[in-house]
């Protein structure tokens, strides 16, 4: 907390649509009396002159001092050696595990009305380990890692968000049938953390089995934890289920309790300065921040607020249907606060 | 070709339900006049008492002799250091491409009446390489491995398809975005083989996104090729939009011509023997069998039948939401030949 009271909070807005949905959120919670100061610092594909580099000392610091952030889209910077700027950040602030709720937007409709589950996806290592050669030519090979420190890590905070949320049940996801070692320590780790949540149903599923039920019966699942290759593709799937990543938040949760909310859709370049991005995303990801922060308050009016416009259908963004300008729309989201 | 001037192919009903519905296959082909003869061969979780095996050297000499097979479904033998017999089969008989038409079933009502696509699966490599170890106590690493060979192959075997099935396009399922090398490799394949085609539609989708895209809206996708994890996964999600695993055909394309098909439902031996199990994912495995011998008229007649006896309604099976027996529903079928 800052001198006035206020909880400082770093604010990345990123590349593309980023500002703007980020002045959406700026705006939201100037409405709703929101008690977070916000720390800009910018991310993004465009060098800083000064620094030469996309990603300053200053803007992680900033993360690992306020321990709560939100970040907008960021482009992949161009040019051979250059990591995803959002992997980048999950490997310096060790974003471990990455939280997305993903649940049915009432009136908007989708093939599925019954969506109401959160994807926990292990964030730091499995098929992202970055270790891949060439054996000989023509032959390659990329190492999928496992560690008993990351899959305890993230299981344990399934199980904590679950009992925190009061949600019933968890599903681990894997592919242990095939992967015996890898999937099964993951696995292994999750039956030592589900032992000490015996109020919480505990169950694993294979990832193949997994898709076909989520796409047949989606409300067969409540919580569900998996290594990260895993959690990538489920958490994609799920968003497809309710509308796209235009309408999914997502928080990442890192070491030391940091928790940087975000928008994983992408900069869309094609649209960004003309007033018509969707900030629903970027909003509904900073509700979590709040929830983070724990202002339950806070985040059920502005929640609300956001679900009710999109409901009603008066203002919609191009993306939903609509012809509303992100302006309209956020305007709209501020007169139901 | 036998003397007889009938076609011989190998049959393993396999576990469970296996031989039940492999009857109702018998049955139709005998109604329909198909020219086959079928060569049955025991492959499955009990041990050959003779031999003290589940997989004998004389089934494999049969599909490799034939050229072509059935296999309905089999279980995992049970103890230690017993593979699955699935992939004992695709390894022994270089079963390099897996592949899955998907279609919604006429009257057969899910979320979803527009999908008609084609999974083509890498079948032999991959996360399916088996090479795990443990580095240190704690940390476990699996390898994934993708050649030049097994994915040229693949490649080519799915655009093959695609021209001779009139198909418009293939999409390489990949995440070379973060599995550079390794699925790096795969896409070059892809693009390699992709310049003989130029008829054919070429594009590449991250897996995230296209399981997005898939449940959104299926209709965008035509041939899909990919790894075989990525495969696994996929072709399970596919399934499901159209009602699951007991609906879809599936036939493995083997070195030297081999096509073996299969229905990759499990065994379900809590109903095994009771005459309720729905034998429609092996009968229309046994139609891409046909398909593969050009038996073209006989494909489609018996096509049709089963497809029109599930439009119908009358005679649907438990998984269908129906009551009739297997030899109820096999029946209706023979009526409509
Ligand atoms: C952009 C890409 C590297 C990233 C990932 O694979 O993790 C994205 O899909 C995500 O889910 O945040
Ligand atoms: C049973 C299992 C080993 C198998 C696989 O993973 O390939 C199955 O899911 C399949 O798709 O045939």
């Amino acid at each position: 907390d800052s001198e006035s009271g206020l909880i400082r909070a770093t604010l990345f807005p990123g590349d593309g649509i980023g500002p703007e949905i980020a002045e959406a959120v700026k705006q939201v919670f100037r409405v709703a009396q929101v008690p977070i100061e916000w720390e800009e610092h910018y991310v993004g594909t465009e060098i800083d002159p000064r620094t030469q580099s996309f990603l300053t000392w200053e803007s992680l610091e900033s993360v690992r001092r306020n321990k709560v952030g939100l970040k907008g889209p960021m482009a992949t910077p161009i040019g051979k050696g250059h990591r995803s700027l959002n992997l980048t950040l999950r490997k310096e602030l060790n974003l471990y595990a990455n939280v997305r709720p993903c649940y049915s937007l009432p009136g908007y409709k989708t093939r599925y009305d019954d969506v109401d589950l959160v994807t926990i996806r292990e964030n730091t290592e499995g098929e992202y380990s970055g270790l891949e050669h060439q054996v000989v030519r023509g032959v390659v090979e990329s190492l999928k890692i496992i560690t008993r420190q990351a899959s305890l890590r993230v299981a344990e905070y399934a199980f904590h968000y679950a009992k925190a949320h009061g949600r019933q049940r968890v599903s681990a996801i894997h592919k242990a049938n095939i992967m015996q070692k890898t999937d099964g320590l993951f696995l292994k780790c999750c039956r030592e953390v589900a032992e000490k949540y015996p109020d919480i149903v505990y169950e694993e599923v294979v990832i193949d089995n997994c898709c076909m039920m989520l796409v047949k019966n989606p409300a067969l699942f409540d919580v569900l934890v998996m290594p990260n290759l895993y959690g990538d593709i489920i958490s994609d799937l799920c968003a497809g289920l309710i509308g796209g990543l235009g309408l999914t938040p997502s928080c990442n949760i890192g070491e030391g309790g940091i928790a940087l909310a975000e928008a994983v859709h992408g900069s869309a370049p094609d649209i960004a300065g003309k007033n018509l991005a969707n900030p629903t995303a970027l909003l509904l990801s900073a509700v979590t921040m709040l929830r983070h922060l724990e202002l339950h308050d806070k985040a059920d009016r502005i929640q609300d607020a956001i679900l009710k416009t999109i409901a009603e259908g008066k203002y919609r963004t191009a993306d939903l249907g609509g012809t509303a300008t992100t302006s309209a729309f956020t305007e709209a989201i501020c007169d139901h606060l």
